[in-house]
């Protein structure tokens, strides 16, 4: 205590005249250095454990599991940060870098403060229930299992909690951990759940903050279980000067505890509204690098922002390597890493607290790799660095989110839904509208009539043809997504600046060229379908296939055309692909080039015509990226250039690789290259049209639809 | 030594019994923990000073002062790091927390595995040299200045620094600190510069990577003085194992050492592109948010992608607060935090540097704080978090070059210059183009030719007009910017999709009423223009200013209209309110309408009607954005709402409050009211247009331009 008023280190109040062996002398200068790392830890929290009732109980035992603490300390003992004979206080006090803490039973008036009388009473009870009466309870409550030592050791484990962040507030000890059981972040203030009876943590804070209240007026809780803290969470929902920030597996609100309450746009409500930040994993397999980024995006950021005056780390350790529940892959450094960082905030003063995590050995080494750097030793250098697309992607969603909030997340972000939609159209129907007029001009395209049962916008003008393209004999038919934007939205506001942004089309070009030799065109322009939220749409790849379906059974193939080339281009060449596999299209079709850039590519599928592999592979060309070697270990891993890298079946067609990462570059590149390939193709055609019936008796038809 | 190799702790070869106050014991399981902070000082370096040669030298000293590493031993001793009968390696060793790195002189060989022989032999000719020599030295020098104990002086800087990053290396010390001068990081491979001798950081990294080949394979060197360590950056810019990142001032290049090298597109070369980053500042006055928002942006990312083996500081402290050279403000607390963030890397092999730094009380403030956080103290809470948006605009340049090399910056990226260019449009002109078409088709506007000197696309169809507006007796004049595109660029690949980007247009909502009314409308579409770093483009406020007047002079001042609206959209206004000012116009308008949101008020200038100013107080409405009271501490400080905040006077016209941030959003919220108001003001007009004579009696001409 008096360690936080005068500075200097006084050795009786701080109960350590172990606390760096130091003889109290004005040679000490930095009380907070002279510290040691509390450790809150009591063999008699494992006393709590399920009752047997079965043979299984034995030979496939709870996760809670009464070993669970005993194998964490035994780390730290084996490590020599505690001894090995350990646990009672007077070997602790030996110890050179830790100092014990010692566990005592909650009170009812500490526990109230976040939990019901109901509650409390109801735990009480089950100290005395009957075996069944336990099993009962065990059966119909929410994941949670009694015993009669339960009501002690929850105690226990609460009490041990609220001291250590005592501890911890008062200068005793620089920081600590308490490994105790049963968990908490689950239990709700109305009910336990999820193997957790009184809420630790949540109790704790609330007696901090009644207890130290000049000290004491902000409190982060940082929850890396790998479950969401329902019960923390709800307990200071409404609270402003507690923020709970939860990076858990969401899966979609399928993981326990399964409610959207988890998800990212959960962000408190009344005065606590902005004080609760969720960072909800899409998946398993989660890693390093995906928590370091977004402890450095999110985290750090919003907590420094916050500036709490004291952190509690409610740190289960399932979603380390090995647990099987959490199925992710975070290591001991990650966690190391992520503790230093927090080490930064509220002056040190960081409380640990066990929650989940069940796999014995990782646990064990996880809780190691927090408390050496707990203990002050430098965090092992981080070996996984990269974070994945969907981990960006979910804390993309939740910058979004709190940028109402905290001014940190507002950086680079138009912070609001869509404004003044009355007056809003889609920029895709802008540029098809500005195109075909552009086209008409340039070509005197026009458009081709599509009828559909699902009419959009989005489908207006979506296929343009040259005038009287039905009597042309050649003709070009051009399949394109929607033109590319390139623009760089302002690094303060987000917002984009029209005269900075740019259209890239490179279709256009094709168009044009085809027009000057006289070719008939047919310009296709698929729309990626915008859909939000509520609306299922149309799956883009169905879409565009049912389209190019639709436009060859009711225009090309009644045209008079006798020589078509399919050119086609990013994800719509699906359509194509899919056309020339379900169609007979062998006689009239002579070549199909594809820029697929970083884009799939897709296998053929001989529908009507078993030659059609030999024909696409012999017929096409198919320009896929493939990653160049990069400097600082960057390099696509898209699904395009992983097909090319295997080394695409015949069934992909004729697989040429490019380096051009950019789609419209890549048709600018390949221009004379392509264009040159047509002609040629058109021309052999013409010197070879006799065998033209030789082909046809050359098709089997195979199947209808 | 031991200490790295066997992991216990050897007392004698550490020179530390006063490790932690530990005996040597099993016990102590974190060697790390154990080791003591290195320092070192030697007083003898501050033989090195300015030869007197007037009496200003002795009442404006040179800012490279010899009190400056007394200063800082001093501001250690009193925080009771080291004693105050300091600087004899005896008297460190009592201390509890630091260790004593003793300095001594640089070798030839180690020296000139940097610097050129001439380099070194010239340094050793100032050692005897005539005063009038050392004069001529100094006179002639890049601002260096030398007396007959430079020499020396430069050699044990060199020689110490060598000897801390060893120690480091060695773990004789968990990290280090060198309080050393003459500074090193301007000093060039071939010559001294910028009050640097030796490159001593450079020096000791070329060392270090030949004398530790196995464990010191990559090297890190973080550079914040306020100055770009441009010796630093030279001496490794061809080297793939020396990653050198500064943050220093650049003012455009006009800042010391005063060229480009110093800027963000200067990544290395060769074999080391990629291993140069540069956080050019734009001016003074960064502040902490700055740096920690840098740090967590770049910094640490990148280093953490490096991964390097040990972490060299080459630490000025000439961006502190009081520094005159710097004019920054970066608190000891933020040194503190930075310095705790690099302390997570190469498992907290960290020595740090004197460079630059000249206010002697920020130095050892500043210096204060880092030591104390080498040591193991917490950083002090940080209280400034914000970044300034200039800052967020240079990190971000930075991002955008850097993603060429690292991974962890390319994300939410589209890393190229624009790509395919041939086939590029601009937005803005492919949008414009778009509403051409539109409102001819609903509303048969045409495009009013406009004949200006310079012609960019960007003014085609800028200004539309109804049908025989010429003709028309009322006519509504619109005048707003570009139309807003709001979008949200993907978060892994920083695309934007054309199907979830919205064109908000309110304006067009206005025209099509106008026509309905059957009003006359000129609808003038102001371009922000497009200027790239060569070309310096016309200002757009003179833009849209000169093209009312334009439009005024050219087509409504001899137009039939009796009764002018003007409605003006955001940076629009300027234009109006221009026009109304500097022509004739009481007469004939009615009103002026003006959305301004977050844009900047406009005050009008009474050039040509002395009454124009009370006439614009009264028939005028400017909707302006007030914030409303927002959580998080963040909310705007736009220029708008600022003038607003002040209560503009009736010059800027009758200014109305609005909470509604997005100028699209507040145009279709107010278009009730205000077509409203225009018909209103119409109305009134024709009843009291008998008192036209006199309006136009009371106009007096008071200029002419």
């Amino acid at each position: 205590m008096a360690a936080s008023t005068n500075g200097t280190l006084t050795v009786t109040t701080n109960g350590g005249n172990g606390a760096l062996q130091l003889k109290p002398t004005p040679s000490n200068p930095l009380p907070f250095v002279a510290l040691k790392t509390g450790l809150c830890y009591d063999v008699r929290m494992r006393y709590h454990a399920k009752v047997v009732n079965s043979q299984s109980d034995y030979t496939d035992p709870h996760p809670e599991d009464p070993r669970r603490v005993y194998r964490i300390y035994k780390a730290l003992a084996e490590a020599g940060l505690v001894p090995l004979n350990g646990a009672s206080g007077a070997a602790l006090i030996e110890s050179t870098l830790m100092q014990l803490v010692p566990a005592r039973e909650a009170t009812k008036e500490e526990v109230t403060l976040t939990h019901s009388n109901e509650h409390w009473e109801f735990i009480k009870r089950t100290a005395t229930m009957s075996n069944e009466e336990l099993l009962d309870e065990t059966k119909y409550g929410d994941s949670v299992y009694f015993n009669n030592d339960s009501w002690f050791c929850a105690k226990l484990s609460c009490g041990g909690v609220i001291d250590t962040c005592k501890a911890v507030v008062e200068q005793k000890v620089k920081n600590a951990i308490a490994v105790v059981r049963p968990p908490g972040h689950h239990a709700d203030p109305g009910k336990p759940a999820g193997f957790c009876m009184f809420n630790n943590v949540a109790v704790a804070s609330r007696v901090i903050l009644k207890e130290y209240p000049e000290q004491i007026k902000k409190i982060l809780i940082l929850d890396w279980d790998i479950h969401h803290g329902n019960g923390t969470q709800r307990a200071f929902y409404n609270d402003p000067n507690v923020l709970y920030i939860s990076l858990h597996r969401y899966d979609g609100g399928k993981f326990y505890p399964g409610t959207t309450f988890a998800n990212y746009d959960k962000c408190g409500e009344g005065a606590g509204e902005g004080r609760t930040v969720n960072i909800p994993w899409p998946r398993g397999g989660m890693q390093d690098g995906d928590y370091i980024y977004a402890f450095q995006r999110v985290v750090m950021p919003i907590a420094q922002e916050f500036n709490p005056d004291l952190v509690i780390l409610s740190s289960g350790f399932d979603a380390a390597p090995g647990d099987e529940l959490g199925e992710c892959f975070v290591s001991p450094a990650a966690y190391g890493h992520m503790t230093h960082m927090l080490k930064s905030l509220a002056s040190g003063k960081l409380a640990v607290v066990l929650e989940g995590g069940y796999n014995l050995d990782s646990i064990a080494t996880s809780a190691l790799g927090v408390t050496k750097v707990l203990v002050g030793d430098a965090p092992i250098p981080l070996t996984n660095v990269y974070a994945q697309n969907d981990a960006v992607q979910t804390v993309d969603s939740v910058i979004k989110c709190q940028a109402k909030y905290w001014k940190c997340m507002k950086i680079g972000r138009m912070v609001r839904d869509l404004p003044g939609a009355p007056a809003a159209e889609r920029l895709h129907d802008v540029i098809r509208r500005y195109q075909s007029v552009q086209l008409f001009t340039s070509c005197s395209m026009t458009s081709l009539p599509i009828f559909r049962d699902r009419v959009s916008r989005s489908f207006d003008e979506q296929v343009l043809c040259s005038p009287g393209f039905q009597s042309a004999k050649k003709v070009v038919v051009i399949v394109h997504d929607a033109p590319q934007v390139w623009t760089e939205p302002d690094s303060v506001t987000g917002k984009i600046s029209l005269h900075e942004s740019f259209l890239l089309d490179g279709a256009v070009k094709y168009v044009q060229w085809a027009r000057a030799q006289g070719y008939g065109v047919l310009d296709i322009n698929a729309p990626e379908l915008y859909t939000d939220q509520d609306e299922d749409g149309l799956n883009p790849q169905a879409a565009i296939q049912d389209l190019c379906i639709y436009v060859w059974d009711n225009y090309l193939e009644l045209s008079d055309a006798k020589i078509f080339v399919f050119l086609s281009v990013g994800d719509a060449a699906a359509g194509v692909v899919y056309l020339l596999g379900h169609r007979e299209v062998r006689g009239r079709v002579r070549t199909s080039i594809t820029f697929a850039g970083k884009h799939a590519l897709h296998a053929i599928m001989p529908i009507m015509d078993e030659f059609i592999i030999d024909w696409y592979h012999k017929n096409s060309r198919i320009y896929t990226y493939e990653a160049p070697v990069a400097p600082g270990g960057s390099g696509p891993g898209s699904s395009g250039s992983v097909a090319a890298a295997k080394g695409p079946k015949k069934r992909f067609g004729n697989v040429v690789k490019t380096t051009t990462e950019n789609m419209n570059e890549l048709m600018i590149d390949k221009f004379t290259e392509v264009t040159a390939l047509i002609e040629n193709e058109i021309a052999e055609d013409e010197s070879e049209s006799d065998v033209e019936p030789e082909r046809k008796r050359a098709r089997t038809v195979t199947g209808e639809n």
